[in-house]
């Protein structure tokens, strides 16, 4: 059997991200979605273990120490990070999963995974970026601006990621998504498995 | 502007490869097909710059001394050939060719355009390849002990081909291929031109 795929999928706030995820999901049902491990505590509505895995700073702080996570973050007093374990058991499975993450994370699962697939979502202009944040409407000016200025610089880190979407409108992306996937499934060097079995009949 | 990508498809006769090239060209109308160079008589209902470009055995011997084929062939006395000058025009255009070609051929296409993109098509399986030719009804038991060990001989070559599709059924194989297309589109190496553009606000 060939093993699992790694899909990583990262993005600026505001570039539809969360819907093309969504819709992946919903097509192939054998894709995974990877759930991180949080030090911060649940907000209403959060589902422990679908959300997140909920767990306290001291079993947070001891699973780094047995160097459990493959990339792990602190971020305002809160730890996140992404279990080098759970990754296995899914691809050792033959599953394929999805991940959601920030560019600094995406770099560590290349280092551990290099045969994992990194896919960066653009917005179709840096105004427009500006203009969907804004429009969220939830946020302070400062805020925006802040983000943006995150935004612009992630952009920058795009280069080493595989695909790119600009996601000019949702449909057409979550198409290039499902492409990308799919195109992913028939490479070669992921079918190993398969041809062997051919020449054998088995 | 981004330069064109090269397509190239392999497989043995009997595995749906026309069908899946025909489908790709109809949805992407912004992709060429490579029309090959023949020193051979036209047959009945083939039209000249459509199936091949028909020229003499003198020209074509001509060409080959001026490097004009990227590759090129002769089978039972016939020369076949691939301009070298015909792809760079479409690429540098922007738009993308298709090339439907055998192993060798392609390997030299690898050699001279390293970016394109090799796409093999396999019948789901030996027995079921043997099947396919035998329906075809149109040659002989020994034309087709032949054809299937040529086949069988050509499949060893496939491992350093990009992808490759089974075509277990024919529309999913034909969805493979034009997943292959679109994520190749979106291949951050190919977009440069557009990431380009996005920075300065082109």
């Amino acid at each position: 059997m060939d093993k699992g795929l790694i899909i990583v999928i990262s993005a600026p706030s505001g570039t539809g991200k969360s819907s093309i995820c969504r819709h992946l999901l919903k097509v192939y049902p054998e894709i995974e979605f990877s759930v991180s491990y949080t030090s911060r505590q649940p907000r209403p509505g959060e589902v422990n273990g679908k959300d997140y895995h909920f767990i306290s700073r001291d079993d947070f702080k001891q699973r780094i120490g047995q160097d459990e996570f493959v990339e792990w973050v602190e971020n305002y007093g809160n730890f996140y990070g992404t279990s080098t374990g759970a990754i296995e058991r899914v691809l050792n499975d033959g599953k394929d999963l999805l991940l959601d993450i920030e560019p600094r994370g995406a770099k560590a699962i290349k280092n551990r995974f290099p045969d994992a697939v990194f896919v960066f979502v653009l917005p179709p202009s840096l105004d427009e970026l500006l203009r969907r944040l804004e429009k969220r409407g939830h946020e302070s000016p400062a805020a925006i601006k802040n983000r943006f200025a995150q935004a612009e610089s992630e952009l920058k880190e795009v280069l080493w990621y595989d695909y790119l979407i600009f996601n000019e409108e949702l449909e057409a992306a979550i198409g290039q998504m499902m492409a990308i996937y799919k195109a992913e499934k028939c490479k070669i060097s992921r079918l190993r498995g398969k041809i062997d079995c051919f020449f054998k009949s088995c």
